[in-house]
């Protein structure tokens, strides 16, 4: 994919916003960085103001190239909002992977490992017919890679009900933490244990629908999941 | 821990921002939910406005009793801004598990299975010493239980370097779902696969640290983690 996008930069552009004011060494704007980071999750929290106080929601989301896509019942507050005002709505979507807790000898130098990517923009309701197909695609494609051209399509009916919001990637950092932990000099002699315990996602065997035909066999887009 | 607290009522009051637009029966204001969902995480999503716009910021949290504690540098923006001001920092902070794909036939009813809490209010730096110290023990336990008191205790310094937030369980909800997918009855006889995808986090065996003696035992709280 990246390389058919041959006149992008490699890295987004730092704002006010995206710029640490801590850490720095962790902080990144590498495209390809924050596109992997982004395409191994499917669940984000995106954050809007409503009435002057902030809401953070966990939603699905996925990535068509430089735009991020949401989704909702037409009836949802965040939805709504998006299609209230021509300008849009103000958002900020993060998506977190936790990869390992960081142990230290000292309480204070305990961590996380973990790969992290900020979105700040403005996200507007998609109304092309052929964007929010995309996007539904997508959307179920990026929790089950395979699995839109293996189920029923929205019909019209469905796809009145369903409202899609796009973000476009501008104002976006990764923030990642690897590694052990950084003891001070003078606390390697403590007697504590130090070190790191991998955290993953897991995925288990499929376990079919109550209402499903035994004759139906599990896709291999299923069985050979990571 | 519940039975210690005998006056609290079973479920939180529901407000105009707890209260769902859709998927009612989906919501809970019940506060042994509540807490459980909050304990089994160590990592939420905080949200606040800075310069009118919403910013959502992964961190680790701990619950003491009714409060959540979040912590940082004294330097880190949502930690300053919690002090800036006697009012404090009004915040949301949004905890989620996915427990589950949801797979229909229909691409519309494709789901997730999680639990997820949306707490809102308003964050305070804590200033007394004693509730500091409980507060930052609580978030190294509420990741590794069982490690505040294996570990050296943040010494004078340390404690100066380090922000404390307090957020106060009032205005709270709970959101889960469960199950299999929820198809159209005339899609049932489809041919495409349904069932659910479990998804679960893994902790894999600990690694040491580079600097860590041989003679260090891997102790007995880390062993036994499911």
């Amino acid at each position: 994919m990246e390389s058919a996008m041959p006149d992008l930069p490699e890295a987004y552009e730092p704002t006010a916003r995206t710029e640490p004011t801590r850490a720095r060494e962790r902080a990144s704007y590498d495209r390809e960085l924050v596109h992997s980071i982004l395409d191994q999750a499917y669940v984000c929290h995106l954050g809007f103001v409503r009435d002057g106080a902030p809401v953070v929601l966990p939603t699905l989301f996925a990535r068509v190239g430089e735009t991020l896509y949401v989704h909702g019942s037409t009836g949802s507050r965040p939805l709504r909002m998006t299609g209230e005002a021509d300008p849009g709505l103000p958002v900020c979507l993060t998506v977190t992977h936790v990869d390992g807790l960081v142990l230290a000898r000292s309480a204070f130098h305990h961590s996380l490992n973990y790969r992290s990517v900020v979105v700040h923009g403005t996200a507007h309701q998609v109304t092309d017919p052929a964007e929010k197909r995309t996007a539904l695609d997508a959307l179920v494609d990026h929790a089950v890679p395979g699995r839109s051209t293996d189920s029923r399509p929205a019909n019209a009916k469905e796809l009145a009900a369903t409202a899609v919001a796009r973000l476009d990637l501008r104002e976006v950092s990764a923030k990642t933490r690897t590694g052990g932990p950084n003891d001070e000099l003078t606390d390697l002699t403590l007697p504590y244990w130090a070190g790191v315990i991998p955290v993953a996602t897991e995925y288990g065997a499929a376990i079919p629908a109550a209402d499903l035909s035994d004759a139906t066999p599990v896709p291999s887009y299923l069985t050979g999941r990571p």
